[in-house]
């Protein structure tokens, strides 16, 4: 029995996708399929076998030297879309303080059309899009809590700026920005980092938010997002508020202390953003993940950025925001075949708690300067 | 730089949830809670915090003398609710080959009526439902797969049982029967068991199915899944044909290796199964599970059986089926975000894959007798 637990801890899972990539033909490019009976779109993307495992046993450990994200290894990604460098600094190289560049095992190819192929009940697109990741610092900084909130301010630039530039590719519909932390948060490298994915279609998360809001727009000339945000349904949730934007757990929150940030003036598109509101929310964003870090001890998370898609107008019913989301809980066959979420932690409760975490100067000191 | 990552990877996520219970006002029962913009359901399970933690550093070693599932430990759960016992053995006492039990931490309450609330924007029902556990084996096996084909057949048996004896509660829209296996999986004991979740209301990902079916059988007058069983959409996905079922790789599958099992012969409730085709449904989910285990290395997985509502007659465009979905990727901020799946493998591929895959019978001997 002993010798049986041992090699099912220790080895269970540990299956390495990557071992497949001899069987797949070289020409298996990715594809967006529909799936018949729900209408849902995946992703089959062969690529993505090839990267740092999803799944092993542990997580592979990572010496700073071969971190292809850190300052002075710029040839281990493909050339950089964007980066916000010292003057005289050249591309691809060194004095760089954030950096864009394309996924090197990406879920969708930028130089491609979205071609429609229909079989009878099976419909797919060509896997045409973009997938860029946003080094978040030149340093082996594991943790976006002890960016400076300059640095931060900087990354949301780039989201800003990358936005604005994939709005202009006619064969995107969505962009799709997001953060993994942390190996059950999904990320393969430890280097702080976050992704942007360009989408030919809006993603049906999306697409679910917009139709909500537009609905309780048609019904009742309010914003559903600006009523949240009012004293009479915020108050039992709120964790804290600046003067531009509110920090609070959802009344229906999915997963114990998600917390979201809305900015309190309402805008449908994050990327009309102005610089000072940038800098607001990169110190919002900051004080949150350094809640979540202190209070929680580290957990995995993700956020996603949630904002309209590109070819709408301002939009009156929607609001951006972000969704930050530890991942305390598994994913577990009650939420894949139901949809639903079991949170074990009330709302109000976890805004409590996190009211309460305060977070030292000392504890996550920034290593960046500003 | 060494201390610290040791840190980072021993303690990460080591939060443990039921350090929270002292916080939470003892009256807090569980809510489903209904998001104001998705309209998505939520349940608040303040119960669930106590359970053994989803969310440590290490899953912690369980020795059998201390599993709760054990025959001969039938004093530490709720008093069963069914059991397939051998004659003359006693309820709640040894003896018994599959063991139903509500859920000690349960997601949904039992002795509750689902009372509807709303305040304004926000909607919540009380948390009235069931939430049940079957117990596969009496005997200390982590692993279905090493089950016997008739201790298979009994657990099916008793889902049967169990979804014709909640039918007739009132409260209930939905019964939905699904298994954790693995850490990953969700699992937060090793000792084989699935669960069964009755649920005030169809959810939402249930709901999907049922309304792209219909969708297609008002187009065509035919059921999308009889459709998908045809020699033209099936061939290059088949993993396995009995008399009576089909296991494949769905067209859109989100996961890497996900197989689905159907029944060749249109029906929607699973209920309705005769005991002849639950005999052969569990030598496909027996071939199945030992596929996955041996051609993946034990992975995390879930399994969901896909029924019809409660209050549902005969569906002629709906068609029972089980989905077994492999843990070998990350849920991450993408699929959060975009409610899209990245599957790296290829469904036509992983079908390919687990054809090959020959269960030897030494390989995973059943240890029950049958």
């Amino acid at each position: 029995m002993g010798h049986k637990k041992r090699n099912k801890e220790d080895m269970a899972g540990s299956f390495d996708l990557s071992s497949l990539t001899p069987l797949a033909p070289e020409s298996m490019k990715p594809e967006i399929r529909r799936d018949p009976v729900t209408g849902n779109w995946v992703i089959i993307a062969p690529e993505r076998a090839k990267r740092p495992s999803d799944r092993r046993a542990k997580p592979a450990p990572q010496p700073v030297i071969l971190c292809p994200f850190c300052e002075g290894h710029e040839d281990q990604t493909p050339p950089e879309i964007l980066a916000y460098r010292s003057p005289g600094s050249r591309a691809n190289e060194k004095g760089w303080r954030v950096r864009v560049v394309p996924n090197k095992f990406p879920a969708l190819e930028k130089n491609r059309e979205p071609r429609d192929f229909t079989q009878g009940i099976y419909q797919k697109i060509d896997g045409a899009g973009a997938h860029e990741i946003i080094i978040e610092c030149p340093h082996h900084e594991t943790s976006m809590a002890r960016l400076s909130e300059k640095n931060v301010g900087e990354v949301l630039s780039a989201y800003r700026e990358r936005l604005i530039e994939l709005k202009t590719d006619r064969r995107l519909a969505y962009g799709l920005i997001f953060k993994n932390e942390g190996e059950i948060g999904g990320a393969s490298l430890e280097h702080s980092h976050s992704q942007l994915v360009g989408l030919p279609m809006v993603p049906a998360a999306v697409q679910a938010e917009l139709d909500g809001a537009r609905k309780f727009f048609e019904t009742t000339g309010r914003c559903i997002y600006c009523e949240i945000l009012t004293e009479e349904f915020l108050s039992a949730l709120e964790v804290f508020g600046t003067a531009g934007f509110i920090a609070f757990i959802p009344y229906a929150a999915r997963f114990p202390f998600e917390t979201w940030i809305l900015p309190r003036h309402h805008g449908s598109h994050f990327e009309e953003i102005q610089n000072a509101a940038i800098q607001e929310l990169a110190s919002a964003l900051k004080t949150i993940v350094t809640k979540l870090e202190l209070g929680l001890n580290q957990p995995p998370y993700n956020y996603v950025l949630h904002t309209a898609p590109f070819e709408a107008h301002s939009l009156p019913h929607y609001h951006w925001h972000i969704e930050i989301t530890p991942r305390l809980t598994h994913l577990a066959g009650f939420e894949l075949g139901s949809g639903l979420y079991i949170n074990p932690v009330p709302p109000e409760l976890a805004a409590t708690f996190l009211r309460q975490v305060d977070p030292p100067e000392r504890a996550l000191r920034s290593r960046t300067p500003g």
